[in-house]
């Protein structure tokens, strides 16, 4: 069996295990990462993303992901529509902030890059199978390479960035599922379409019918999503229907319609895991926490873990100094549950549950017109969804 | 049988009926009030009040309650208390408006007096059975008098103010309980205490055992809830149970205790009925809906629905114009279901259902972080709280 001595093992080539072993490279701290998936495999599987100003700064600032700001497409404001009537929630005027959209395999193919520019060991077809000696100061990563055979990456530290189906998660919680969670009684049908935008901004949209999104990918190219049960076959509606669908959920515009391409159902539900530290194994990422999608937190609150973890890896490991990563699950936490309570929110406010009653769903109409009729109700909306500041963001 | 003629008739003496009855007597137009209870017995059934600084205003300028500003007590702020600290919404920086603690009965006793110095035709133990010809131009209300005796009101309009067990109803909405609805499985158990204010101002506590309010009555009665199971036997507590039970969920601070003189479970719903207006009958007040405590709406929300409808009674009984009151339910409606989620959302955030799960509890205190640390947050609350702009109000 093969071992490698690495600082930091990093298990997980998304998002969050990308930037964090590319902030501290940066810093003079060397990691390993490892992900059980092909580079091709990363750079393909197509991914929303909508990206807080404080995320491009940090992506931007670091050199992780040049073409955020050339590729993607900046947008001021979100609109809401209930009760037939658009309500623009205006970003820039509330909060002086804005979101970007950039897909996030685009920012991964950029981080995938730019570490392997900067001679970063990335390995990809690898796979992680336990994480032990949590508690010593040489935690393991046990693995298996693409060829099957054992590898073992030895460390001071361990991350667990490897996503909703962690495997370092049980190092840290003592469960591979252990967390807070949450089920929705609803996912959401997205499809991909050779159509141009049918709106500049996105449009969140509530009416009788249930949620609908309606986002942007590129001149041609547009993504839009509605609720549906999650049991429901993706292939069980014509592309008329599908349109048909769509259309009834956003009374007041009309949609540009072409030829679907792609169509899916994506379930979702709230998750934190029980805890997020265990030694010298942290988690991030979505192996920490996932977010129903209606608030645009996913990427975003990788990206805040992982300034929080790297400070206090940097402190640690530079400084042996232990305090701050002794306080990284409190600090990361109070954004994480703000954070899910902000997609909670969202999505409580914009979907029609199967069992909503009458009184709910005036109740829903009448919190809509609360937030769009006060300045500071769209305001606590607009710095939550462009996001909080990060911590150590200089 | 004896008949009244008159040009409103109002069913209720509560704080909807008589205030309407008060305004509509200074624009000249003659009314005549019936409650089925006595004076005495609507002078002093004890309930609680907090009056937006709007309803304030209506009280004082049209002479309806004159104590409101020298006998109740102005409140600048509230305290929101969750994980052992306190954070306060201060009402007066961040919408510059506040708010007045006057009880109710105390609201009535003025407004009683007013209307008899006035001449007002006002009747005390006169119980309304039903309201016929609602559709024609000359509504009755059948009812029976102090004695026993039929009675019969024919007016030019009718309005039910007679609270949530409305017998105006049903000629409005073709029943006598339909509405719009939720229950909520907790209820308030409220006490009564001879003991000096333990806070300045009121606060609203999230605690693990559940939700309290510490309120204050005067320099030498308090009045404090905790939240309690809506069977909870009034009298199954010892004194010090009561105590030590409210003191568990403000922690951070020291209940000033004193003999508790009465203890009450407080059941509540959130209520609005399905039509405001039928013809020339209109519901107003808890008659048209009840909200939970939570949010201290249900005496503003009276009084907003006089404003809104006495406005249109003016132009249709003075100048024979039907516009204002056929847009009446609309524009009540609006303020009612902004109210009602108000009320709900201040409900929820605040105390812990029996069903909560963790995930339930840990975002409910990231909701309440994200509220108090915001000023958009704040801000957002304390508008609703000290209530939004009234209609009409000079």
């Amino acid at each position: 069996m093969s071992t490698i001595r690495t600082r930091v093992a990093i298990i997980g080539a998304g998002p969050a295990g990308l930037l964090l072993s590319h902030l501290l490279g940066i810093a003079g701290i060397e990691s390993v990462v490892i992900d059980q998936r092909s580079r091709e495999e990363i750079e393909t599987t197509i991914r929303a993303g909508i990206l807080e100003q404080g995320t491009v700064e940090v992506l931007d600032s670091s050199g992780a992901s040049s073409r955020v700001r050339t590729v993607g497409n900046r947008h001021d404001g979100i609109e809401l529509r209930f009760a037939g009537a658009g309500h623009r929630i205006d970003f820039a005027d509330l909060v002086g902030r804005g979101v970007w959209l950039y897909p996030q395999h685009e920012a991964l193919k950029d981080l995938i890059a730019v570490r392997l520019a900067k001679g970063q060991d990335l390995r990809f077809g690898v796979t992680a199978v336990r994480v032990e000696d949590a508690a010593s100061d040489r935690p393991r990563v046990i693995a298996t390479d693409a060829d099957g055979a054992p590898l073992e990456i030895e460390a001071e530290f361990v991350v667990g960035a490897d996503g909703s189906r962690s495997v370092a998660r049980e190092a840290v919680t003592g469960s591979s599922t252990g967390g807070y969670f949450r089920e929705y009684p609803f996912a959401w049908f997205g499809i991909l379409c050779e159509a141009p935008p049918s709106a500049e901004e996105l449009i969140y949209s509530n009416s009788p019918g249930g949620f609908a999104l309606i986002s942007q990918r590129s001149a041609t190219v547009q993504r839009m999503y509605f609720q549906c049960d999650p049991n429901a076959d993706p292939n069980a509606l014509s592309e008329e229907q599908l349109w048909e669908e769509l259309q009834k959920r956003v009374p007041g515009t009309t949609l540009k319609e072409g030829p679907i391409f792609q169509r899916d159902v994506l379930r979702f539900r709230s998750f934190v895991a029980h805890e997020l530290l265990n030694g010298r194994v942290a988690l991030i990422g979505d192996a920490a926490h996932t977010v129903p999608p209606t608030g645009a937190k996913g990427m975003n609150l990788a990206v805040a873990d992982v300034l929080v973890l790297e400070r206090a890896l940097r402190a640690l490991l530079l400084d042996n100094d232990d305090r701050l990563i002794e306080a990284f699950p409190e600090k990361a936490l109070h954004r994480i549950w703000k954070a899910q309570h902000f997609s909670w929110w969202m999505t409580n406010m914009l979907h029609v549950a199967p069992d909503a009653s009458d009184f709910d769903r005036l109740r829903q109409l009448g919190e809509l017109r609360s937030v769009v009729e006060s300045e500071a109700g769209r305001r606590f909306l607009a710095e939550a969804y462009t996001g909080w500041p990060l911590e150590g963001l200089a």
